[in-house]
């Protein structure tokens, strides 16, 4: 693929993933969104065509049934393959795995969400400690969001020398806010049955080394997810050499108590504010004046926006299996000045 | 003041309310932001300065306190109002009234919003029923987002001759979302103290022939109101013949369950999805298959994003007091082109 | 079946309603709680031995499986039947209406629940309007909850001779708390997709001279529904003249906004603090300084509490099948006694 | 005092905790409950009188209050503490400061809640660890539902020589259910703006060795606290040792994900499957096949009712105090015995 020439990208499901990931990449100026399929006729891939995005049926009775429905339909997902480079599927789990054999079947790189196992893909990609290992590959998984965030934070405390082990609680909402109606817990908190909960074992799919345990309970809200850390660290270090960790990495956002950004809703209305498309928060937005060092222990929080998070993940991990950019460094600016991710400071 | 100039706005109180208006003055051709006032330090004022837009302290010691806290600050309210021809107060309850004072002594044409009571400016706005009213006017009070949908959807059916009287059970969302850390209900419902509620009374301001009565109900959820109506008709009409009715205000848009637009959380994401600003919602979504015709008597319910259905009628209200649009459509026309209102529907 | 002799009752269902059933059962002096029959091992059945309740699995797989997992089974459902006079069917919608062939098989008196249609047994019960009906009946069927409760009020006005057409809107919550870990909406309100809703038709079930008309909607909270109504009178009536009507009404208790009784939460909060069971409210509560006449106008609000308000009218409907009492007040007095209705004044 | 004698209680403030513990002293065989005393003529203090309790006013404008509002008075706060051999104040905090002038004024033995600090009494009790050093003195503090049951579950793992320190999350409910009409938080959740939070501290006022940290945030439900823990032990210990250690506490229960009681609103229903007044859970409820082991590393995770936990520890604190009983474990047997802790399996 010549560097001029801008990377074809395809976008298999519209839900609360897709169309995030398919926005971003129609700002990304070295991308083309060449269109996204799906399955529905209603209100929702409906939208897809108000934003001019061609849309495609997932098989041709999709397509047959969007276009009795008025739809405007462009045609499967096998057309939508055959003009592609890439696809980044953003299918529900079952579903996933069967697209695996047809982009397979058509020699199509993709991306696959955390969702699906790592064996999928035999490569997990978290941009700030994966991208090498995604070079030229045919394809990836991009991890789910509470993983992002741990690798994020995590790899940022290995980079400074400081990392031990971690131990972290998960406070996870209960649903997407746009299927609030369909389901979820009311006045109520559900433990995970079992510890330690998954996060940990698939952070380790992207980072063997780490050493890093956690808990998980759904709590009745939809705004984003919430952890909580207890770290030990392999000396005392003073919390401004802590925060000057986190720094190094662009896609944790150091936000204050003491501003007002006092809680999940608050953060989402500062999103909303600064004119972020659905209020996306593509950063950890880690607490720097709640953060604390005790000796050699260290103790934080920080909110996931579990839509958002990987979505700039998602646009790095294009760049990488297509080995159109092979310095992580580039490609996370690039994408970064696209998505306004940098800018969250008030 | 002549048609090529524009007109000069300021805006008072950066809230939930100024934030909108602020940016929907921004967008129309025919107006400038001069700036806007506020109070605060923390996260919020620092977006307008973000924006671009200029900040003025409320008082002198409010522009100090902003100074002393690294903000932009162009002046005082003073300042701003000298630099305005009109000022669209969206101050809290308390603060309007002696800001009406200010104003008054300034000789600057104001609007107030609908916490306030009538009788501050002697004339309660909405664009479909009281624009010609306010032509000219020092003054006039923007009516509540509760009363805007009243107004809005009974006047519909009064202008097709079809209105007896309207009962309506109104379900009030407890919060703003930005503000629902501090407060709230949770798990229960709260009903108003006394039968009727105010807004009844209150859409009588606008228009003193409307026979209406409605009763209120506090819920725990912080997204829209919700209306649900038993309308006694003049005589039978058919469902289509109402609806056709419903159509003729641009400000009111009828959406269908059978389409998945199904609950308040659905519809809200239909506007993230659209781009809108603050996923705000700008029109009554009125459902299309769920009103009902039963003999003389109509049934129907529709949706009221509180933060959101005010910012137009506000925008109409700056050119009918300042006299620089004499026709009420063609106000709303370019207020609903400048904030993508009609555009709704998928 | 002798005056003297308890009446024996089976409950065939240990749920959120058969459990309070079988409470209400064993406290009456005439009945005999025979067992109850479930089909679990996990902790909800085995509360029923706890209480020195006699437990049977719903068929002889279940016995076996309780057995296996160390609980104590008395026999099954046909067990069950063989010791009993009358059951009562307290299971889900899909499995009641095969259990109905099983009590007629075995000539057992049955009551089924408000989810079953009025067809599958012919007669529709709420105590004050249709006990006499259901007299000497093999089968019953109590109404639901929100029905109920529209039966009582609406019948109380129409004994008073002042209901003329009642127009309502139904708050229903969203689902029962001890289910609200599974299922339920979060920050959002869910209308109901048809108008009128089906409360209205099931109400004409138990008295077609009913005019009424009901539209519904689910709100995310686990406590009780709430009902809003506007009625349209036969005439003017003093407020004092409609409070005297519903007073005729045993199980429709008048609370005051201004003793603080102001919200669901509160007034299930009273109910905990009277012992009651469950913490149940067995009485529609109507909110008397709340409701207003206007002209010949009526307007109110009661709480109903969707687990209990059912409990006081199967215990009726038990002795009416039965014929053992076959004057509704008598019958109506001995149930309040027991129950401890009529006691909610503070 | 001698031993055929009652001890003659108090309560001041018949709030959320009060009338728990009202109810508590009344079901002693060696208390009697002289008399509640309150301010409110609410519905609340009402219910006192009909549960036979003698009501006081808090000052003699309080008791005219209350009778010119036709409630029945016994006389006011003094006279009520001339009657009394203790007095339990469970007013609010402010309040209560107040308080405690009037109970040495009056030379009355008297126990504050947690909300108080421990220098107060310069005492801090929970049962199981600090009944020996409140014996005969002048007073004491029963510490916060928070500290009760980490001083509860910490001294159970220290007896077992297992702890060495631990670190916590706690998710604390926003609001009382009787109270949530007037605050909580909706759809957000809101950290505890430092670290550590003061649980911590609190507890060590019990026992000064513990080793312990904590982190809060705020949940949006009113149902109970759930903490999360994180425990270094002294040595690695399989998991059945474990759960010894927390079994020789009366006061945690070992529950069960794998028997259905997998969240908050299931295991508060089977609290009020058992009969317990305002469905209340005494016990630290502590899942037991939740918990884990990882080499000298262990986690779990259990709820606390927090308006439920500090009973038993009250009537505790009450015989401590008096000297009546000298043996803590005695006094926790008669305690247990009453309120029925210990009965939770299923």
């Amino acid at each position: 693929m010549s560097a001029s020439t801008k990377i074809r990208v395809a976008v298999n499901g519209y839900g609360v993933i897709g169309k995030r990931v398919a926005d971003a990449i129609a700002r990304q100026e070295d991308m083309t969104l060449v269109g996204v399929a799906d399955i529905g006729i209603d209100w929702r891939p409906r939208v897809a065509t108000r934003k001019r995005f061609r849309l495609f049926g997932a098989a041709s009775e999709d397509a047959d049934a969007m276009r009795r429905a008025d739809m405007q339909v462009a045609g499967t997902l096998e057309d939508l393959l055959g003009e592609s480079d890439v696809v980044v599927d953003c299918t529900p789990k079952r579903v996933a795995a069967k697209n695996v054999e047809t982009y397979r079947r058509f020699g199509r790189k993709f991306i696959v969400q955390g969702g699906e196992k790592h064996e999928v893909t035999g490569h997990s990609f978290v941009a700030e400690a994966s991208y090498e290992g995604a070079i030229g590959r045919d394809s990836t998984r991009v991890v789910s969001c509470n993983t992002t965030s741990i690798v994020r934070t995590l790899e940022a405390l290995k980079r400074a020398g400081l990392l031990r082990r971690a131990r972290g609680t998960l406070l996870r909402r209960a649903t997407d806010p746009w299927e609030s109606h369909q389901g979820g817990i009311m006045n109520t908190l559900v433990p995970e049955e079992s510890i330690p909960s998954h996060q940990g074992p698939d952070a380790q799919t992207v980072d063997p080394d780490l050493d890093v345990i956690t808990m998980a309970v759904k709590v009745p809200q939809t705004l984003a997810h919430l952890h909580y850390w207890s770290v030990q660290m392999t000396r005392h270090a003073e919390k401004e050499e802590v925060l000057d960790a986190f720094r190094t990495s662009s896609r944790i956002a150091l936000v204050r108590m003491d501003q007002g950004l006092s809680a999940l809703n608050v953060i989402k209305e500062l999103m909303a504010d600064l004119g972020r498309p659905h209020d996306d928060l593509y950063e950890v937005a880690l607490w720097a004046d709640m953060l604390q060092v005790k000796g050699d222990e260290l103790f934080y929080a920080y909110m996931v926006d579990n839509q958002a998070i990987v979505i700039p993940e998602t646009i790095d991990a294009i760049r990488a299996l297509t080995g159109r950019e092979t310095d992580a460094s580039v490609s996370m600016k690039r994408t970064n000045a696209a998505l306004g991710i940098g800018d969250l400071r008030v």
